[in-house]
């Protein structure tokens, strides 16, 4: 007999865990393709943990971006793209001031498509200076990466995955169009799970449930038409055959900022999805001296935070004034992020502010309302912080996460466009004095903090475990290997179909033998019966 | 304006997070109604977790019981039935015999429908008495306990609940019928999910398919034959007509001991499932003096454990002289748990034991393999420890589980009443020799174990969590308040093919109308021109 090594796995496999916890175990590689803007925000803080376990980060992006910027957590590797500094911001100022923009609904649908075409043609050619950058992607090829984390609502990461054949994770909030749920083979019944920008609750009526199926309808070329040119680059690129739906069935692990607090449960998670939402709400550090200052001297009534995220900072003067007047009516101090020219109606108790510690100030006793815009990251931080809202969505899934706040009764949304200061000053007095929206935010928030391990440790031992096992084949679903008829058993239920009617079709034809033959015998043997009667 | 009082929820609910975790927090209350067996082994452990924690901790139990004994972690109420342990141990030593007994399949198959009908109406019975019991029921009713924890598998803890109005956390493996996806809403597509007693993998060809799809049919039945009588019960004893269904529709949370390293990536896990498959292979204890010193002495060769499970310790002779054969072709050590007569021909290496600690056991580092009926548990703790195995199943999912491990290329499966003793030993020689067993038992073991928290910390937070939190609607998909046809969006897709229909109809209508006006007025033009003419 061939000895077998003794070996002691259980006791191995939590060395290596622990040694892994403590940063001491042998680091493993892993690449980052992100996405600009909110998006690269709470992805940086996964990188910092990983970074801190001792693994090699490497991030790549363009030589232009918006936010992301070299630390110390990961090695930066930058491509250079055709468009300046100059150019993204304003384009992206540009974009804020469209959204902020009033207008007929027409008016204002034909601005947004526009914008949104330009920045796809953007996002698009970004991602060809990274594949084309020849240099570059042999520094990849070399490198020898474990894992590729990367946000797939632009697919650039996932195309980069495939042609470096390294298992990949992904970490996103959704696709609008829901093609996660298509790549992920994750069931989505249209009757109970609210489509995006219907601001619908899981509980519709039927009007509500015709509305949210016939959504559908627009998401089947949304997806084409926003992901048709990433596919045809892939195909390029990768000198085969290649949607973007096939590289994204492709994924290791689905890192999705959702949590059932916020998000209604939806139906099922598949199993190489894993529910991090919150991630972006970690301990609170302490308010440096500028902030700890202004916070002490708000006195009993405490201080409001208000900002528009990371995305917009500057507003119309006309609606800034509005919203000045606003503030101006509640005995709170308010801390507000922003960048314009200062409207000159400011009242005395608000402070305005290039920039503020968002969750640091949430998560201050004193805090007692938070005006938002609604993006999920705030959102989350208001959840778990506690603090009723007042959400002013602009795009996105801002309105959708709005409704779903408003509906659990911890906060209170207006359209920013068409609110007048009156309706403001009511909102926030309103969340801020009846006890109620308290109430409903703290519930909300001891439900949310009630979990077994932080979002942000569940992300990192993820990322870690497709490192260590280079995929997670075990999580794929076997439905992948299904076309639309076989998982929907169609051929079965045709088979099945066809052998009870074949059955019913012999048994009577054998019946209808059977009978003729009786019959015959019959009439034979009376035929001559009646002959010799004759 | 009220003020709003100081707070700082994050803080506050991490301070109970971490008292509830050294023990110090006030505790809960909680109720157990389990079920005996196998099924009461694991759920025991949890027991010991909660008790560790602060909580008080109730059981209630036949007075008769094969498993379910005092202990110090909990107070035992127990409730009189009209069996004795004389009674229960032959009936349950029949069962072990009949399904060890040869005979054509009819045989075997009117043999085990019998025991099965048997089986039912005495657990029935068994749930008839707890109920009314006055006395102790009146006990549970001023108890005020926090959560019901339970085995719905016998539906007797799901009723208690629901008369005492307490949120109920299951613990479970799955409902073999498939009741289980019904009540939680989960869907369950027979094209990739195998159905229990098909041995099917995640990969069916069409054949398996159709096997898969038509193994469905009988579970109607299935449901209905074993539920029914339950059924009626709760409806007579809670006075509304209530059925299994709504009952364990109710459930807050369901633990499932289910790990896609064995059961194969099913797809979706709705919101309120949590799965803690391996909750059993805890941290192994050291081995008595006893079992040390037969392990010490087994040199190079090292040990092969074997064990029926808990439900089968003794076999009829012939089997037993058979299997006594082929365990001394092999030079390992073999303990063996049997309470049978000792065969004759038992070898020198083969040691019988009447209990074995089986997890340290095969945690220990000369384990060569292990044979074993296939039971969850136990293949759990063989996959947990990474020990090849030889698996002979019994009942219950136990084919299915052996055919889990084989197809993963991690054991050997052999049919217990047709095997021969040369079967066994080839079998036993090629897991512990064929290095290809112990490589794919050894992967498996490295994905079970890399996980972020261990199975039973998780079942215990989700049983605290729904003590804390009064249940957990906030994971109730709203699939619930929704009928079939609302379910499927039929109504929906009636109703938007009417509208088509009705607007083509009327398009129609109007064409026509429109045509016949034109062709009327030509006529009538024509006609006086023509009247004119004559």
């Amino acid at each position: 007999m061939a000895p077998v090594p003794a070996s002691h796995p259980q006791v191995a496999v939590t060395l290596v865990l622990l040694l892994s916890m403590l940063g001491l175990a042998a680091g493993g590689k892993v690449l980052v393709v992100p996405v600009d803007g909110s998006h690269w925000l709470s992805m940086r803080e996964v990188l910092d943990s990983l970074k801190e376990k001792g693994h090699e980060v490497v991030v790549v992006a363009p030589e232009v971006s918006l936010y992301i910027k070299p630390s110390k957590s990961f090695v930066m590797k930058t491509y250079p793209i055709p468009f300046t500094q100059e150019e993204l911001d304003r384009d992206f100022h540009e974009f804020t001031q469209d959204t902020l923009k009033e207008g007929s609904f027409l008016e204002r649908f034909v601005r947004i498509y526009q914008r949104f075409e330009k920045n796809s043609a953007l996002l698009l050619s970004t991602c060809e200076h990274l594949l084309y950058n020849k240099e570059l992607m042999r520094y990849l090829e070399e490198s020898k990466f474990d894992a590729v984390f990367t946000d797939p609502v632009i697919p650039c990461g996932p195309i980069v995955a495939e042609h470096l054949s390294v298992p990949s994770v992904y970490f996103l909030r959704g696709i609008p169009c829901g093609l996660d749920f298509e790549a992920t083979q994750c069931p989505n019944p249209p009757s109970y799970v609210p489509r995006i920008f219907t601001e619908h609750t899981d509980h519709m009526s039927f009007l509500q449930r015709v509305k949210n199926l016939v959504f559908d309808v627009p998401n089947l070329f949304l997806c084409n038409f926003f992901f048709q040119p990433f596919s045809k680059l892939a195909s390029e690129f990768l000198q085969r055959d290649m949607t973007v739906l096939d590289l994204l069935r492709k994924a290791s692990v689905w890192l999705l900022r959702l949590d059932f607090v916020l998000d209604y449960p939806r139906p099922p998670v598949m199993p190489n999805m894993v529910l991090i939402g919150g991630i972006s709400c970690t301990q609170e550090k302490p308010l440096s001296k500028e902030f700890e200052a202004i916070v002490n001297a708000s006195g009993e009534h405490g201080i409001v935070v208000f900002s528009l995220g990371s995305m917009v900072s500057d507003i119309p003067m006309k609606k800034a004034r509005e919203i000045a007047d606003a503030l101006g009516s509640v005995p709170q101090t308010v801390l507000w992020r922003y960048t314009g020219k200062v409207p000159s109606n400011l009242p005395q108790n608000v402070k305005l502010v290039k920039w503020l510690p968002q969750n640091d100030l949430l998560a201050h006793p004193k805090t007692r309302a938070f005006i938002t815009h609604g993006g999920s990251h705030g959102v989350y931080e208001g959840i778990c912080n506690a603090v009723p809202m007042v959400l002013m969505p602009l795009f996105g899934d801002q309105m959708d996460n709005a409704k779903r706040v408003e509906s659990r009764g911890a906060g209170l949304t207006l359209n920013i466009l068409e609110m007048t200061s009156e309706d403001m000053s009511n909102a926030l007095k309103t969340v801020i004095n009846d006890k109620k929206y308290k109430e409903n935010i703290k519930r909300l928030s001891e439900l949310h903090l009630d979990r077994p391990i932080h979002p942000l440790d569940l992300a990192v031992h993820w990322v870690e475990f497709v490192m260590r096992h280079k995929g997670a084949p075990h999580l794929r679903p076997a439905a992948h290997d299904l076309n639309w008829i076989q998982y929907h058993s169609l051929d079965v239920i045709a088979f099945l179909l066809a052998v009870v009617l074949l059955s019913l079709f012999i048994s009577f034809k054998c019946c209808m033998f059977c009978c003729r033959r009786c019959c015959f015998k019959k009439g034979r043997t009376r035929k001559p019966a009646k002959s010799k009667s004759h």
